[in-house]
């Protein structure tokens, strides 16, 4: 049995990353292929818990590289009991934001540093770095349009803050885009979802080797 | 205001390290010091709900690297909360257990590696290492039997398995005693209360300058 795919999806919300895989993921079926799709944390219940810790509201003192920590235990977790099985059955496992969220969210936009946030990151995965990496790329403004789609009421100032961050995020996402252009592919996710399901199918079937 | 010393304490249970520090500190606090006592992981909400999550029984599935970030974060928040702040207003900390127990006994005798649990720990803490580490050490069979007096039972399998454990632990500390010589102090903790209690006050003593 062969090794299976680790494939990891980025990129902000308001991306339209889980509708186009969600369509791309049916048509890989149809063609015979196993397909694990999963989310951190994924399901386990050590991961749960831990995310519990990180979003718990009452947890206001919670210091960044905490969270850091507690992300990459998590991460950990949900590699060891659900991704590393998976993709030793010889399945194509599909993850919803992987370690370069904490680099490109953490490391770059909160400013904790790619490097060190790669470095605990690395130990917590031991370094499985996913094959493919598919980066929804979408201008700020053009994705938190479509989320305020349908929602009555013009931007505020916490918008506006939010923009800013979500401008550091993306340059993040950019940065590491570069930096692992092996296994970096990225999707212009301002096309129309027929263009966008197109396009990360044919670079999921190039990395197959179709 | 001058800043203040961070003391651990290290070594296996059965050492006598709670007896004895609980004895010194009430000799310094007659001097006039201000001392904070703690224990990981500190009575901090944060630290306290990560403890629960790697103590819990339930977790049959977590894997040693997840427990190592976990000890690792749970460390990061009381620092955060409650050791640097005491340092800072000048105070002595005496904290029992801090990293050398993730060395020691994940890092060394549980095999994950001194250097690998060292890095996510100097992550966690940006190299805060204590100014001085009492290690209470002591051949494990006489903890054992120290534990054991009163306990009327003979030494069972279990307790053998754990004994060849906690002399890799004993290992894993007088490694690191020679590699951290600057900071390390090795109390014999085989030797009655009053010698050690003696030994501990005097090299205090000789760190605070007296």
């Amino acid at each position: 049995m062969s090794k299976g795919l680790f494939i990891t999806l980025e990129g902000p919300e308001g991306s339209g990353k889980s509708s186009a895989i969600k369509i791309v993921v049916e048509k890989l079926k149809a063609l015979g292929y196993e397909i694990v799709m999963t989310r951190e944390p994924g399901g386990t219940p050590i991961s749960e818990q831990i995310r519990n810790v990180i979003l718990d509201n009452n947890n206001t003192e919670e210091d960044p590289r905490t969270e850091a920590l507690l992300y990459a235990a998590s991460r950990r977790q949900h590699l060891v009991e659900k991704i590393w099985p998976a993709i030793n059955e010889g399945k194509i496992v599909i993850c919803d934001r992987y370690l370069d969220s904490s680099l490109a969210y953490q490391g770059h936009a909160r400013g904790l540093g790619i490097d060190n946030i790669l470095k605990v990151n690395e130990y917590a995965t031991e370094g499985t770095f996913p094959d493919l990496t598919l980066l929804f790329d979408i201008e700020p403004e053009i994705g938190f349009e479509r989320i305020n789609k349908n929602k009555d009421r013009e931007v505020n100032r916490l918008d506006k803050e939010a923009l800013s961050f979500h401008h550091k995020v993306r340059e993040g996402y950019l940065l590491l885009s570069k930096r692992f252009s092996d296994r970096y592919e990225v999707i212009d996710a301002s096309k129309d979802l027929d263009t966008v399901v197109n396009n990360v199918y044919n670079v999921i079937l190039k990395r197959l080797g179709k």
